[in-house]
Parts: structure tokens; C-alpha cells; sequence
């Protein structure tokens, strides 16, 4: 199908295009119709009088419905799990299977949802206070904030909650705040979480909005809440913890009402989390900014984002949280990929994996996608789980293919594995030094790439597990005898470090993941430093991430809304044909020095997002909305931007991509944040459909500023140049300011940048040599 | 005149803008014709040929053709001194003499201007090194910097200066920029200090541009670099000690370059400094965003700033010297005087203070505007001074009328001027605690107001001086002694305290001028705490200015960028008259009781800033720019730009405005710096020309978050549009936010505004009751 669909992409469109512009003529009012994947042996029907179209097997639809109107009061803990395992039938069997149009019965359903949204979304804070919502025991929901109330502070967030409704509740709501304090150490106001409808990205046109791009952010703001996808969906936390969308239901309520009645000349106002309301603007101005936890600078610490966050006047919006585009775990198995790919590249020298052995650490949470990540390497990969049960739920997702316990079985699998370069990922059930210290010995070197994904942010409280304890001998020592169990952490790391230092003079490659490996064991007196005092070890954010940003590479996400599945596999099939398509073209034009050399660095970053793309599919990472991710630069952004949006016509296409604070940059400017504000206020103006500025992402409050944003692509010319102004803008920007910090890869990639566009003009850094720098520095001596 | 002009805005121009227009008709291409004061008794000549009106009187004139080829390395003190004593006469005799029309002398000079900066500013960074120019005694020049280098640091401060030049230059330029980090502890490089003219604000068509937005700028950065108007000028600080336009001449340089060749369809982005380049965008655009200072939270100590600001790769911008829009010490005179016209209104019940005693103290720097802004204000003002030198200076500018020493002369004179309502500033030559105790023992009540603006952020060295010991002795002692130092200091404070507390048992009422008086005098056991342990005094952010600022009034500034003062005179006129206006026509057509109780508030702001803008032309405040302040809340600035725009056409008037993060929230969001964000985001996509976000202003680096924006108004249809939308904006969130808080200035001043646009729609707050509070925080014990 690729080829087909790269030649009408390239002819303009005479295959795929008018049958959309024909369904486009069906349904212009709700406007909302992705393209299809015609091409595939997928019989469809379009809803013309809905305007949005569906097909799912039978099976997920009825699945479908369930959740539609899934009451979660009647939920159990094995009907989440058998919805869990429904869905990832779904997934697996639903290209296998021909599917049958819609029936009425869905279209009946949806029109219920619709008609609740049309209601209650539009509604705010309910006139009257609705009842409260019984607990429920089978979702998870946030521990207790870390917080101590003076009593001015307890106060004062009852006072801040209270000021959401009409004082004639005040007497109810603030005993009932004040219980929510004292249990949860945060009011989330529970008795407006909404129960009518079950919290999920619909497809758009259910919701309830007098602009198209409101309805795209309602959907990504019930994306972000889905049950399915947020960690602590009832703390309205979508991941990292504390990633929040809102501060509490009342804010949520508020900020769809204002959605749904926002017309294309106004502008929302999110104030972290509070919905501060409509303003005036015009219909080239992002509908929504987001500014969230933006503080002064010297009263960002840990306690005054605590209480910040408790009086409501403040979230942490992590990076995707609070700028409503969480695309679930896709976007770390796809890092990680990428990181593995360029290791691989960088370290040994190889394009394919096959027949290599990574072994790492870590199967809960983020770490969870190394397994993934490495079979979609081709290599064979080994990730030891010292937890039973996070290492049994990877495997039963199909996250990791085999487990096996005992080193001497771990052994004979490698060598199998190697020398048939089977494309295998193996869980390890025990502890991860036991593994290296045992390849340590072994004559032959079975390993290629080492790394670590323990949560060391975090070493004597669970994050770390020490070598020669059971996993609850562990869990009592840690509680029991702090000291002591910080003792056994420190020697496994040394001892760790021993085994990698051994395994790396015999040619292993290690890196660290980001997550303070390196400074743990350094703090634990490990052998880790080099002469100069350096680390021995490079950082994957600096030595492989840093490279490939420079280039301009980074993430690129989008979202399908009709949240049709097979709309998600024609944009992956149209953006693997543009990578393919600019791979070639992008040579073949290459005329200047610079402009071949950052063609040849940026072919090889294409390839692996091309291996990516063409997999993703079959490695079933879709949860929530109908996303994908990928990274590109700038030139392959735009292209698959104006493909998706000319493809589509009246569809959609939702790229949120969200650009960070990275490393590698030499010329002291890492702690500086000058990029990252210009990239959201240069996005602001040059047509993002929302825009965020977030304190701290991944890396904690207070430890980065990133921002984001979000574009609707709806078909239109103007969405188009858009797409083309602010894309081109936001990756450049980055590009350029590691070109000014004396990064050769992005001095090439800025340098081509401007041969093909004389509007751009960068200033470009000149290079002094250290003799130079050290006369000088000797010159006062 | 004002009611002629008040007549012709409302009707619809008659009198004035056909005028106007024929003007413009003869000079579209330079486009930059301001309007000017038809009804004054000057006569004046419009130069078609040149596009700019000239018309000052013959001894000016001169004075200025000196000035514009003024060769630094000719200067003498003394001639400095000589020229701001004929300008300052120019400013006083101005308005009272027929004012001739330009020589051709005159236009000759400005085209040799013209012809340097064709070459130099589109220059760059020159080719050849240019000689290194002489160092100027007679500037005032900045500080060596904190900083105690690293090797590392050294170096990379001096590669990282390096990158602006071809390596061919690095051996010689390494050097020279380690000596001036030995020497300075900053790179500056002098040898790129422009000499072949002198640096200062011009007639707007002497700029070499291609839209007309960069020459307005290019305009604003002289002026801010303006040896008349900078504190360091060859340092790049305009003012504050640290407060930078570049971190080095090669940026100076390389910004106006890039703002020469710039075209409607790029924005040149300002990384803390550093031009990072042209980046394509559209004429809806800003044409320039600034970012200074931007930095990761938790890396904003004093410490990363040095290290920082000394590797060149950030600024501290302050808040109009990064910006590119101050206009020197108008607007402290401004911000002075509307807060004691407050404080009589807030604290006496008086809507005028003559025959009432505001005593204060510090005659240095900002604190210098206290006398003026008294004497604006119709009170006797006394004002203590320590240093002779700063008393006179002060009294050598006009800035204080008259100089008592000794107590019982200053006790006689107060009570001759209280009797005679007399309207005079008092400079008093030495210790406030002298004034104050001696003023507690007096039979009489003499002072109704009381201030002090002694600089106690830097209490014990040199910004405060103890009581007991003479100018010198204090001096020798800090130095010598200092904790004896120290210990004079408290006790100092103390025995001012003591005064004051008596004085204000007896009547007086006393603020705190955000110069950390109170929590000095608090830190030195000084009976300053009331019951509650609050501080027994108000701060004038807080209980003054917050007020203020809830009902949308703020700081609104213009410059005329012809250079012509007649043009400011027209500018005054049509302000004072819109005021008018405002005032009656608000009053009419307030219907609701909110926005009667609002247009009330408000009227007394409107007559405060009548009554300056009337006065104002009279104290001779313009140094540089051809600029005024004024306070103004949404429908006011609305008005004010409309009418500008409108009776200019062809000409401009630029209107930079800063709005800073404040007090007077009472909802703990006092650190959350969110408005500031979405102030200067928000503007950027409503149409301002420049907007820039800094860290810290006036309170130091990591203490606030502040953002600005510049406009140009030049007269067309869509500069019009862009001033109201972006205006509305820009007030309006500041008021949201402060109502969100509870400020109930601030929920009249947003309802009102809702009433009369029904676009805007803005959450408003519920108010609970103590009594809920209460008993939710009982409730659990």
C-alpha cells in the first residue's frame, strides 16, 4: 500500500482524495472525518448522517458500548482486567478480521453520550450539587500529599475550593473539603467527578462545541483523564505521580463549559489548572494557553509547590499532564527504541541489531518499555526484575516474550539467542548485578549494550534493590534497619559497577539511562570516575538524545480523532511514505558540502523512524486515543504535516509535540530556559491551536521549564501554512540554539536550514582552539 | 486647547487631522511624521524633503548638532556638566519661545547620521577590527563583578565571546577579553563600541530599515544606551546597577544588523542578549521577542546569575533596560507621586494635600523623586539627607527646592509652610532619626505622611546610615569596624521606629516603600510587630498600589519617536483631554451598581493622572526619548491609543508598557508568576511589535517574573486594532487574576468590563465566610 499511497501523495491525490472530498460533502457541519485506510482489505461504511465513521469487529464493539456507558460504581477489579484483556484481543485480531459497518446500536449510543455531553458538558459547576460518587477501590488512586497544614494553610485552600460555588453550599462542602484535606492532603472535590459518562477520548464530534478545535481539546483533555491511560484518573493525575491536568473536578467541569461555548475570537486562559476564562482575540490565536506552575524562580522549591499545589493556586503539569496530549507509554517504548537504535549505531558501529545482546535493568513503569524497545531493535534483550509481580504484568501484556530465573539458564538462552539472532526480549526474574557479575566470569563476552533503568532518583526507599536480599528481605530491611539497608545498596552498586567496569574493558558498551545511576554510584564510592574526574560512562541524554536532537529530530506526536483505528494506520502508512519520499528527495537535492553531511546524519535518524513506524502497529502500544508518535526534523514535520492535512481534507490530524530542556549543549546556557519560552510564545503566534509553558517535566519541579503545544489539522489551506510556519519555527529554534552552542550537528542542520530558505538567518558560533584559550587564560600568570 | 481637541476626537477630526494628512501626504515614504501642537503659539515647519519635523529653539539647536557628532574622547566632566545645564534651560525656555524652523545646518547633520548608520548598523560585526576606543573618565562606568572564575569558567567565557568573530581575530581578541574579565569580571568588548557617533535616540528616519517597527526599536535600544539616560553606558546597563541591554558590544551590533534587514515577514529572536536570528513569521507578528534571563527555577541563585551573565549566555534584564523602554526617572517620579496622592486620599480622607507634611528620607537614585513628586502632589515635602553630594545634585537639577540644616530651622520652616499651604520640597541635610524623634517631642503634630526610602536591602554597607554618626564616620566604620557598623545600624533603627510609632499614636501614618524597612527594622528587635505578629505599618505595594492595580490602573508609556518635543506636548494634550472624557462619559453610562461603585474607584485614578499629566511638562522629567508616563486601566489605555493612532496617522507613537507581578492577592499566589506569562504570550498574538519576559525587576534576579511589550501606532487601520485587542488583553488578565484572588477592586473592575463586552467571560470567585472556615478546621479536632 505504501507505494500506492506515495504516488497519489506525490501526483496529487486522485486515489484517496475524492472519495474523502465526497464524504467531506456528506458532513460538513461536524467536520470531523479522518481518512481511511483504503488499501487495506478492511470493508467500511461512512456515517454520513452521524458524520463520523466507524468500524470496529464485532467483538470490540460490543466492548465499545460497555464502556460507553461503563458505571464504575459496578465495576470490579476482574471486569477491568477482562476489559484489559478484550481490548488487547481487539487490537491484535482487528486488522486480521473484515470489518462490518457500523450498527444502529452504536449509533444510538453515541447519540446518548452525545446528548449527556450536550447537557452536562455545557452545564460548569452544576446549579445543584450532584451526589457523591461511591469510592472506587478497583482504580489507583494517588497517595496521601506529602503536606503539613499550618492552620492559615488549611484555611486558605478551603477558602480558594469554596470560592467555585455559590456561597449557599459553603457550610456542606467545606466540612467536606476539610475531609479531603486531612485524608488526602489535596481537594480534588470528588463529588463532582462526573459519573453519567465514563471519562474517555470520543470520537469529536459527540462532543458539544461551537469550534471545531475546542472539540479537539475536550477530546485530548478526556484522553488525558481516561481511566485506561491516567495513572490516578480520580486525582485527575495522568502520570509521573503528580502530572496533573486539573487541581480538582471543578476546574475540569469549568474548563469544558468554557470549551464548549468558545467561539474562534476568543482565547482560554489556564492558570495551572484554573480555567481563568474567555478573552477576547481572533481566529489566528491559539484557543487555549496553558501556563502551568510558572513561579518565581527562587520560591520554587519542593514545599512551596506542596502548598501551591494543596491551596489550589498551582499544579505540576508535567510535560503532556497539563497540556492535555499524553499519548500513554508509545512515547517512552518509542525512546527508548531510538536510543537503543543510535547506541547500537554509535557504540558498535552497526545498523542492525540482530544478534546483539542488551541487557538493562527495570519492568516497572517507564522502564517497562525496554523490553518492547528492543525487540523492535531486532536485538536480543534482557531486562532483570527483581519484582515478581511487576515482571509477570509486563508478560501477560505481551510487553516481554519469555522469563526465565536462574543464571545458568540465562546463559544457555543468550548463547541459543545469539547465535540464531533470534529477535527475543527476556525477563530475568532476580537481581541485575547477579547478572553481570556471572557474565563477568563467562569466557565468551555475551553482551554488546548494558544500561540501567532502577529507579535510582529514589535509592533507599524501593527504587534500588541490593544484591544478595530477596526482594522482601528488602522490603523489610528498608523500613526496619534504614542505615543498614542503605549499606547493602551501596555495595551492590559498587559491586555493579565492578562487574559493568570488567565487562567494558572487554569491549561492552555502558551508558547511563537518566536515572542517576552514575551519581548513585559514585556517591557509594563505586570505581566510576576517569582520570580527569569525569564519569566513565556517557549519558544517553547527552551523548546519544543530545545528537539527535541537534539535528532537529524530535518527538512528533498525533492523534486521530474520529478514534478510528484504522484512521491511525493510514497516517502511519502516509508517514512512513513521506520519511521514505524525503530520504530520497533530500539527497538527491543535496548540493553543498554541509548540506550532504547533514543529509547522510539525518537519512540514518529517518531509517530508524521508518523501522519504528512500519512496527508500531503490531507492537500494540495504542491505549486512549488514536496516537502515534515518531520523531523528525523540521523538513520531515512540515511534509508529514501538509500530507496528513492535504490527505485529509476535512479530517483531522492532532500533532501535540512537546519539546524540552535537553542537554549537550557546551557553552554554559543548560540551566538557561530562553529556548523553551520562545519556542511557546513563537508557536503562539505562528498558529498553534494551544500552546503550553510547564515548570519542570520529568526531571521535577523547579529542575526544567518545557513547552508544548497542540495543532489541529483540519484540512484546510490555512491550517496547512500553519502547520508549515510553526513547524518549521519550533524545530529550529532548538536547532539553532545548539548550533550557537557549538554543536557540529546542528551547525550542519541550521546551515541547510537556511540554503533553503533565505528568511531564515541564524547566527552561527566561530570555533576558538583550546591554544588559543589557553594563552589566554596563562596570559595573567 | 484641550477642549478644541477634546471637541475634534469626538466629532471626527476636522480641525486637526486634515492637517495631518497633507503632511503625510508629502512624506509616505519615511512615514514617520508625529502630529504636532497646532493651537500652541509656536510656529513650526514641516520638511517635506526629510520626512521629520524639526523645531527647537536656536540655542537647542546648536546644543543638539553638538551632540549628534559628539566625539567621546573629547568629553570632559565638565562639558557634560555644561550640557545639561544648557539643556536644561532648552527644556525650561522651550514652551515659552516662538520656536524657529530648521536650518539646513540641521538637516545636513542628521543626513551624515543617516549616511554612518546606512553603513555602520547594516554593518554587523565589522570585518576589521575597529581601534580600540579611549576609556571615558567621564562616564560613569560599572563595577568590577562578584565573580571568582573558574579556569573552566574563564575560559568558556572567553570561547564562548569568541564565537562572534573569525578565528583570524582569536589570538589578538582572546587576549584583550581576558584582561577585561581580570579587570572587569566581564567581557564587554569596548573595542566594539560604536564611536563614529554617539549613541542616543534619533528622528526615527535617520534609521536604515526595512519595515518600520525595526527602526522604532532601533530607536528605543539607543535610547536605553544613551550616555544621558544609562547608568554604565559603555557597559550596556541603563539602570539598577546590573540592569543590561547586551552582555557585549558584538550583540549591539549584530541586533541593529539584523533589525536593518529585516523584513514584515520575520521576527528576530533575543536569547538574553544573544540575536539568535531572523526566523520567518508574518506581519501579524511580533517583530522581535525577547527572553532574559529565563532559567530553570531552582538554578536562579545569585551565584548561577554571575556565572551566567559572565559566560555571556544570559542577562538580567530588569524590566525596561532588556526590554529597550526606559525613559529614565519619569516613571519613579510617576510611580512617587500617584502613591502619596493615594495615601492622602487612603490615609487623611484628602483629594488634595496642600498644608499637609510628608517627610521621607533618601535623596539617591530612585529615591531622588520624592521631592518632585510632593511638590506634584501640592504637600510640603521634607526629605533627609546623609550625603551632601546627593542633596546637592538633587538641588542642582531642580528636583528639591530648598536646603534646611539644623533641627529648629527645618521645625520653623515646617510650621511657615503648614501655615502658608506652601507647595515646596525640603531637602534636610542629615539623619532621618534626628527629623523623627525630634518631630515626636514637638507640641504639634507636624507631619501627616510618613515614608523612608533609605536603600535597606544593602543595609550594612552604605545603604543605610546610622543616627549619631556623621556621613564619614559611618563610612570609615563599615569598613573598619563592621559589626560595631552593624550594631549602630539596629540601634538606629530601633530609635526610628520608636519615633515613628509615637508620631503615629499622635496621627501620622506611615508605609513601607518596598525598600525592606520594616523587616530590617523587624530583624534589629525594633517594636514593629503588631498583636498578631504582622508588621504595624502597610507596604505600598500591597495597601496602596494593589488597590490601584486591581482596578486595571497601571503604567502606560509613550514615546514619540520624530525626537520632537512639541510632539510630546501634543501627546500630553490629547491624554489630559481622553482623561476627560473618560471620566464623563464613564459616569453617564454606568447602569449596574457594579460599574457604578467601579467608574467611582476609578475616577479618582483618572483625576490623579489628569492632574500629573497637566503638571507634568513643567517639572522637565524628559531625559532621551521624547516619553511620558502616565497610570491608565483598560477603557483609558483603549481610548488613549485610539485616539493617538487616529490623530497621528502617518505618524506613531510607540507605547511600551511593563507590567510587573504585584501584591495584594490573597489566595497564597503571590509566588505564582502565570499572569506574567500569559501577559506576554497573550500579547504577542494580539499584536504587540516587541514583547520581552524577564527574571527579577527591581526586586533582584529569581525574585519575580515580570513581561512587557512595546506597540507601534502608526496610524493605520490595523495598528488601531492591534492596540485595542492587545490593550484589553493585557489589562484585563491582571484584573482577572487579582479578582480570582478576592480583590474586590478587581471583581468590580472585571464585571464591568464584562457588562460591556460580551466576548469576555471570566470566572469569578465566591466569598466564604470566616465562620465556614472555621468550622471545617475545627471539625476534624
Amino acid at each position: 500500500m505504501s507505494s500506492r499511497l506515495l504516488t497519489s501523495l506525490k501526483k496529487v491525490p486522485v486515489e484517496v482524495y475524492p472519495v474523502v472530498a465526497s464524504v467531506v460533502g456528506g458532513c460538513v457541519l461536524s467536520g470531523w472525518i479522518l481518512v481511511h485506510n483504503f488499501n487495506s482489505s478492511h470493508e467500511f461504511v461512512i456515517n454520513k448522517k452521524k458524520g463520523w465513521p466507524y468500524m470496529e469487529e464485532e467483538k470490540s464493539r460490543n466492548e465499545y458500548i460497555k464502556r460507553l456507558f461503563h458505571k464504575e460504581n459496578i465495576n470490579s477489579g476482574d471486569e477491568i482486567a477482562d476489559r484489559r484483556k478484550e481490548e488487547s484481543d481487539m487490537s491484535a485480531t482487528q486488522t486480521q478480521t473484515t470489518i462490518q459497518g457500523p450498527s444502529t446500536t452504536i449509533d444510538a449510543e453515541l447519540d446518548k453520550i452525545k446528548q449527556i455531553f450536550s447537557e452536562e458538558l455545557t452545564a460548569g459547576i452544576p446549579e445543584e450539587l450532584p451526589e457523591m460518587p461511591q469510592w472506587d477501590e478497583s482504580i489507583p488512586h494517588a497517595p496521601k500529599r506529602p503536606i503539613t497544614f499550618t492552620e492559615e494553610t488549611f484555611k486558605l485552600a478551603i477558602r480558594n475550593a469554596l470560592r467555585y460555588f455559590p456561597s449557599k453550599f459553603h457550610a456542606q462542602l467545606a466540612i467536606e473539603f476539610a475531609d479531603e484535606l486531612r485524608k488526602y492532603g489535596h481537594i480534588y472535590m470528588y463529588r463532582l467527578r462526573p459519573t453519567s459518562y465514563e471519562v474517555r477520548a470520543y470520537p469529536i464530534d459527540v462532543y458539544p462545541a461551537r469550534c471545531r478545535q475546542a472539540a479537539a481539546i475536550m477530546l485530548m483533555i478526556h484522553n488525558n483523564l481516561d481511566k485506561k491511560v491516567a495513572q490516578y484518573p480520580h486525582e485527575l493525575v495522568t502520570y509521573g505521580g503528580n502530572g496533573s491536568v486539573f487541581s480538582n473536578w471543578a476546574q475540569y467541569r469549568l474548563m469544558l463549559k468554557y470549551l464548549s461555548e468558545m467561539t474562534e475570537e476568543q482565547t482560554l486562559v489556564m492558570y495551572s489548572g484554573h480555567p481563568m476564562g474567555l478573552y477576547p482575540s481572533h481566529p489566528g490565536a491559539p484557543r487555549v494557553v496553558v501556563t502551568n506552575g510558572m513561579v518565581i524562580p527562587n520560591y520554587s522549591s519542593k514545599a512551596d509547590y506542596e502548598t501551591m499545589y494543596a491551596t489550589g493556586v498551582s499544579i505540576y503539569g508535567q510535560m503532556t499532564a497539563g497540556s492535555y496530549c499524553y499519548i500513554g507509554p508509545q512515547g517512552i517504548v518509542h525512546g527508548t527504541t531510538i536510543t537503543v537504535m543510535n547506541a547500537g549505531r554509535k557504540y558498535l558501529g552497526v545498523e542492525d541489531l540482530r544478534g546483539k545482546v542488551f541487557i538493562t535493568s527495570g519492568l516497572g513503569g517507564m522502564s517497562g518499555a525496554q523490553g518492547k524497545a528492543g525487540v523492535i531493535c531486532n536485538s536480543v534483550t534482557v531486562v532483570a526484575e527483581v519484582n515478581e509481580a511487576a515482571l509477570r504484568k509486563r508478560y501477560d501484556q505481551g510487553w516481554i516474550m519469555e522469563i526465565v530465573s536462574g543464571l545458568d539458564q540465562l546463559v544457555e538462552r543468550l548463547k541459543k539467542a545469539r547465535q540464531n539472532k533470534e529477535v527475543v526480549s527476556i525477563a530475568y526474574h532476580g537481581n541485575i548485578v547477579d547478572i553481570w557479575e556471572r557474565l563477568a566470569v563467562e569466557d565468551e563476552l555475551l553482551v554488546e549494550l548494558g544500561s540501567d533503568q532502577t529507579s535510582l532518583h529514589n535509592p533507599y526507599h524501593g527504587g534500588y534493590y541490593p544484591v544478595g536480599l530477596s526482594f522482601e528481605e528488602s522490603n523489610q530491611m528498608m523500613v526496619e534497619n534504614p542505615d543498614l539497608f542503605k549499606e547493602k545498596v551501596q555495595e551492590s552498586l559498587r559491586r555493579q559497577i565492578e562487574a559493568i567496569n570488567t565487562l567494558s574493558s572487554r569491549g561492552m558498551k555502558f551508558w547511563d539511562y537518566g536515572n542517576s545511576f552514575l551519581l548513585e554510584a559514585s556517591r557509594a564510592k563505586a570505581n566510576v570516575m576517569d582520570e580527569k574526574g569525569k564519569f566513565k560512562y556517557p549519558s544517553y541524554v547527552q551523548d546519544i538524545m543530545g545528537d539527535i536532537f541537534s539535528l532537529g529530530f524530535g518527538p512528533f506526536r498525533w492523534v486521530c480523532t474520529s478514534g478510528d483505528i484504522t484512521d491511525l494506520d493510514t497516517t502511519d502508512a502516509i508517514a512512513a511514505d513521506i520519511i521514505e519520499s524525503i530520504m530520497k528527495k533530500e539527497e538527491e537535492k543535496a548540493s553543498s558540502e554541509t548540506k550532504k553531511r547533514e543529509v547522510t546524519k539525518c537519512k540514518l535518524q529517518h531509517r530508524d523512524n521508518h523501522q519504528w513506524i512500519k512496527a508500531a502497529k503490531s507492537h500494540q502500544m495504542v491505549v486512549g486515543s488514536k496516537a502515534r508518535i515518531l520523531y523528525s526534523n523540521a523538513p520531515g514535520r512540515r511534509a508529514i504535516a501538509a500530507a496528513f492535512n492535504e490527505a485529509v481534507r476535512d479530517g483531522r490530524v492532532k500533532a501535540p509535540i512537546v519539546i524540552r530542556e535537553t542537554s549537550n549543549v557546551y557553552d554554559g546556557s543548560h540551566n538557561t530556559a530562553d529556548m523553551a519560552v520562545q519556542n511557546f510564545v513563537g508557536d503562539s503566534f505562528r498558529g498553534a491551536t494551544w500552546v503550553a509553558l510547564h515548570n519542570g517535566g520529568g526531571t521535577g519541579w523547579g529542575e526544567s521549564i518545557n513547552g508544548g503545544f497542540g495543532l489541529v489539522l483540519d484540512g484546510t489551506p490555512d491550517a496547512g501554512r500553519r502547520a508549515d510556519l510553526m513547524l518549521g519555527w519550533d524545530v529550529l529554534n532548538g536547532v539553532s540554539r545548539r548550533a550557537w552552542a557549538r554543536n557540529e550537528n546542528a551547525e550542519d542542520a541550521i546551515t541547510a536550514a537556511m540554503e533553503e530558505d533565505e528568511q531564515l538567518v541564524v547566527t552561527l558560533p566561530h570555533h576558538a582552539s583550546d591554544d588559543v584559550l589557553e594563552a589566554a587564560y596563562r596570559g595573567g600568570k
